[in-house]
């Protein structure tokens, strides 16, 4: 057998391709009959390949002339918009469709029609997500002193290529399509580093800098003007589970962060807590409780090299106005 | 001289490109110099364009309706498997016989036939690779509140993405062709942050959540039903070395883990210690002794920001039974 | 209309493309308006797909029996070098200029001139580079005891795919392409996850092991033979504000890591302090002060657990020689 790598020599008889196989087959049997997946789990599936198509196609209709192909120009920007929104969206729609037929739920020609309802509902938020992204890198440019112009953020920043799927994910979500969000969303994790489930809400002005790490769960709440430095973590600190001992899914189990707070890196914020608005979390915060408006929380630990190590205050420290608190990190 | 960007003009004459390229074998002369480089240095090698590409296909043939391409259906699912199967293991031969051939101690012809042994030990794992996963993958699905099915937990998750990859490599490592393993696995790290030592040992149920800073290194030892989140370290505390100063290499340095523990994320854990079955480590925790089974270790440092902080232990702590401790990270 | 995923059926008439690109036009009209960007915001601007195919013969002009196509060989490695230089350079050229004439400050026919002078100096920079990379190869090689050859660190490692487009964007920056730097930079960090800043200015013989989650600032100082390791930051304190509250940009905000300096995983060091030579950093120490040449730092922190926990220090301590710091992480 040749192959499609140009190599793959015909004498490979070391080994038998057809026992491989049927070896393989056995295995899925045995974890069909073990596992009973419905008639559905047959279907075909959702394809994370096309899906990074088509957001690239996306990005490139909201960016045309920044994130589209370099052949955009002014004079063909719209046509280009508007071919690349069509099939875009022709392509998403077949996706949501094979998401809601694999759920075994709905009957074929239903799920087209909701898939068809889905999209065109995504499709009119397009207008207000590229106004949200506009004040996102407003925000970006604004908060980093190494950044030179809004271009350079839209194309070179990791927070801009995890929040522009973010937004988009967000509002398959919403609409009734949450594993192709979902799957959107991984794409741009595996891109950045940077891991926001589509369940959760964030607000506009938003910026992550670096943003390798950082973790933002199903049920966050982020209020406006945010800004989060790489690694931090909005997660769960516990799952309830049912009697029969399965997790319970769907609790509101992750932070709501109100507007203007700053976390800075590496800081770990767990459970359903509150950041008060206008809070600074610092470096490396571990924080399991709830903080009033306007707190600042840092590291005690950062503070004992210096002085009189017995007199500081040991743990994460409270301070309603701390002007010696790191503002920034990078 | 015309490139194949569709750019790059003509009168590119402000720099001699044969001048640089001069210069550039300058430098290559001098290193070669230097390190005396044996004969086989300048054979050809291993490609990591190629492996991605055997991956894929070796990914396909695992879980075809999941992972294949999208024309792959129940229809022609077993043809897929065998084309995509027979390519791969062909192409993967020739890559295992490129790496044998650089080592310099073996002929040609006889690098030829040990690839091909390697590869039919190798193709015979396939199917127990598979069943594992199934593991893998269930393990996940039972984990996470946010999972809603087998098959978004394989087409989404990085844990899976990096888990797929480890256990391939992990084979090929053991049957002899540690290069390769590890080319494997930077392809897997790169693209999920999970870093996983080809060499590592780990049994079945294993599910990293998240995963972006995982690092799990050479001679770790990971038991069943083992589940750590994103930025966990499995690492070495120190590297034993040769009387002339070199590192000795292989030696066992990184952590045990037993069955069913759990590692939150953000632990650190380094040299040959033991974690016993059953354990719970923390979030952050940093350890580099052995603990028993059962224990349950955190930071006594998220725990002084309440109440008496004077009566709290300092540092990590054992429990034996802590039902405090924080239960999940997203 | 037919999409180019070989799906995208024409029924496609639950939503109106030209409708919603009416939209998107309107979002961007709106913020253009707000905003005022000057004449040139309009014109083409530099394509990070296309400086990924740069980078990628740039690589492999640089080590092309290891970075290259696997087609190139012994007998035809010097012509596609040649080849490879020749169609990258003038790729890079028209790049540059075209962040040239995107600042506005420059007519267009002085930009190209501008450009082709950059890529000369780069050019002339590249034998150099190749030297100094060898010496980051060799100190990976030398200090992880898990590498088996100098070319499997050159295939593998990520911080050698890291900082091989961090020497070439470093040159790119100080020769005054500082946005085509960045972009590079955000190549390399998208596939390793270290971050690399290019106005950092960094010494041969430099390792980072497994790497995810480095950041180093745009104004770093590192010296000959650092080493290190995951999720290390090189940060900043605070950003200076001018008086209307915006931040000054360009000031000199990062650490000075001295010659000889290993820093240990999730160590984070931020503001303008000075790593004096030859000093250890541990494991996620946190650093806001400069440190004298020799100094082995460690969080007091992992040592509680053993014995008089009351009469050990507490916070970072500094000991002119403590053979017990731990010396490696993996």
């Amino acid at each position: 057998m040749t192959g499609t790598y140009g190599e793959g020599s015909p004498d490979a008889d070391e080994w038998n391709v057809a026992e491989i196989a049927a070896g393989l087959f056995a295995a899925r049997e045995d974890w069909r009959a073990a596992y009973r997946p419905g008639p559905c789990a047959l279907v075909r599936f959702p394809s994370r390949r096309r899906l990074e198509l088509i957001l690239s196609d996306l990005s490139g209709a909201l960016f045309p002339l920044r994130l589209g192909p370099s052949s955009v120009q002014v004079d063909n920007e719209a046509s280009y918009v508007e071919q690349a929104l069509g099939r875009a969206l022709a392509a998403l729609r077949d996706q949501v469709q094979l998401e809601i037929v694999a759920r075994c739920t709905t009957p074929e020609s239903a799920a087209r029609a909701e898939a068809g309802r889905i999209i065109a509902a995504f499709a009119q938020e397009l207008p207000p997500i590229r106004r949200v992204l506009d004040t996102d890198i407003e925000a970006a440019y604004a908060g980093d002193p190494a950044a030179r112009s809004v271009d350079e953020v839209l194309i070179c920043y990791p927070g801009i290529q995890a929040v522009i799927p973010y937004r988009l994910a967000n509002s398959l979500y919403r609409h009734g399509a949450p594993l192709i969000a979902r799957v959107i969303a991984e794409i741009a994790h595996s891109q950045t580093g940077i891991d926001i489930h589509p369940g959760a809400s964030i607000g506009g002005s938003f910026f992550i800098d670096h943003g390798n790490g950082v973790v933002i769960g199903e049920t966050a709440i982020v209020g406006e003007r945010v800004r989060i430095y790489q690694a931090v973590t909005l997660g769960a600190r516990s799952f309830p589970s049912e009697k029969d001992g399965t997790l319970t899914k769907g609790v509101a189990r992750h932070p709501i962060v109100e507007d203007d707070v700053v976390i800075y890196a590496g800081a770990t914020i767990l459970g359903r807590v509150t950041v008060g608005a206008g809070a600074v979390i610092g470096g490396n915060v571990w924080l399991t409780e709830s903080v009033p408006p306007g707190s600042v929380i840092h590291q005690a630990f950062a503070e004992r090299a210096r002085g009189d190590v017995s007199a500081l205050p040991r743990g994460n420290v409270v301070d309603e106005a701390d002007s010696d608190a790191p503002r920034g990190l990078i």
